[in-house]
């Protein structure tokens, strides 16, 4: 549990689960300190719902760190690949979707780790679930414990026994136990973003892996998706 | 060993290590892929001597990536901290110095992972040495075994029970000796950039860490260091 003035490095997509681990790191009493990365996505709307997810929850600082996937290539987010659309969740393909972007978790996290140790914070968290996801290597339970275990090594903190810890709250949770908990902890879930592969004004495809787990999960939780959706609402 | 086709990522500085690594790879039969960060160092030496390097052992690719570590600030070779500056290895501070960049080298993998990924390459190589080096948690054996620990889950390889190995020839290896073996394999040592500090025009200023066990190493080696000094030579 968080302590007064503890501060706490946040991972925030401006999606549903790092909206809702924001919430949780908050309601921990941590002091939030929000990193969101411009990485060659195709669009820019998950930078836009971050900042508005971090402004609501009265974030300390909120660092959008520039990086440049695209250089590398190989991810239907970042390239001229097509984002695979269907009409639920029992549609979405098997295996590693095209839109996994190759090691995107371990960069986020490996300047997460930076931010923190700079800031003399030694909480990390990160959103990532492995029940309702798309199946990327690096959102299972054992990529998380094998990136605790660089932590403990990888820094000053690690060389003096103490060392960062990294929270991933929602691994083992569902997308709609996710939305319930966001909800009891009063996350805005209408300032977040999901969708692969938003129409030029932002709107969510309503049909892409990410569109379709967050519109089933509402469905689950019996909630109403607050945001509006191109084709076809929730 | 190498094969032919094989492809290698290498994490290239423009430093003796780092030029050293990328000659070992390129010994053993690998395509180079180079891949040079501009991190908010103070000065732009490293990444011209980089491209110098690359160039001359015909790397098929360098990237150059640009990320904004100064946005998290906390070391002397991205703030306005002074570097500390000595007259010889004997005088370097103990414990960590401020030069230490937080989580430097697991960023730097962490990129190198997506970059193998993304290329279709099975090997990175690091120049990282925990000899005559300057305390960095992030250059010790522990911290590249624990690396290669998350690498081995990171990724669809991983997923799929291969893996990208990382590579750190020169971990065990004395300055004198990598530049020894640097000699051997015919790295054109004009070209690389160790200082940290160095004058507008480029000149190393030879009294600071990497400066001092730079020409330490080439001392020992009974070598001559090629490149010139700003204050008294080596």
């Amino acid at each position: 549990m968080g302590y007064l003035n503890a501060k706490a490095v946040i991972l925030l997509s401006g999606g549903v689960d790092s909206a809702t681990t924001l919430a949780l790191a908050y309601a921990q009493g941590f002091e939030l300190y929000a990193l969101t990365f411009r990485y060659g996505q195709r669009h820019d709307a998950e930078v836009r719902a971050a900042e508005g997810v971090a402004r609501a929850v009265g974030a300390v600082q909120h660092v959008v760190q520039t990086i440049d996937l695209r250089a590398f290539g190989g991810s239907a987010l970042t390239d001229a690949i097509e984002v695979p659309k269907s009409d639920s969740v029992e549609q979405i393909g098997g295996g590693i979707p095209v839109t996994y972007v190759p090691a995107r978790n371990t960069i986020f996290l490996a300047f997460a780790l930076g931010y923190a140790e700079v800031i003399g914070s030694t909480d990390i968290f990160i959103g990532v679930n492995a029940v309702d996801y798309s199946g990327y290597p690096d959102c299972r339970p054992e990529f998380i414990v094998a990136f605790q275990r660089l932590a403990d090594v990888a820094t000053k903190a690690g060389v003096s026994g103490a060392s960062i810890k990294v929270h991933a709250p929602l691994i083992s949770m569902s997308k709609a136990e996710i939305i319930r908990e966001g909800m009891r902890l009063g996350v805005d879930f209408s300032l977040t973003h999901s969708c692969y592969d938003p129409m030029p004004e932002g709107l969510a495809c309503g049909h892409c892996d990410s569109c379709l787990l967050r519109r089933q999960g509402f469905r689950d939780a019996g909630l109403v998706d607050p945001i509006p959706y191109a084709m076809g609402g929730s």
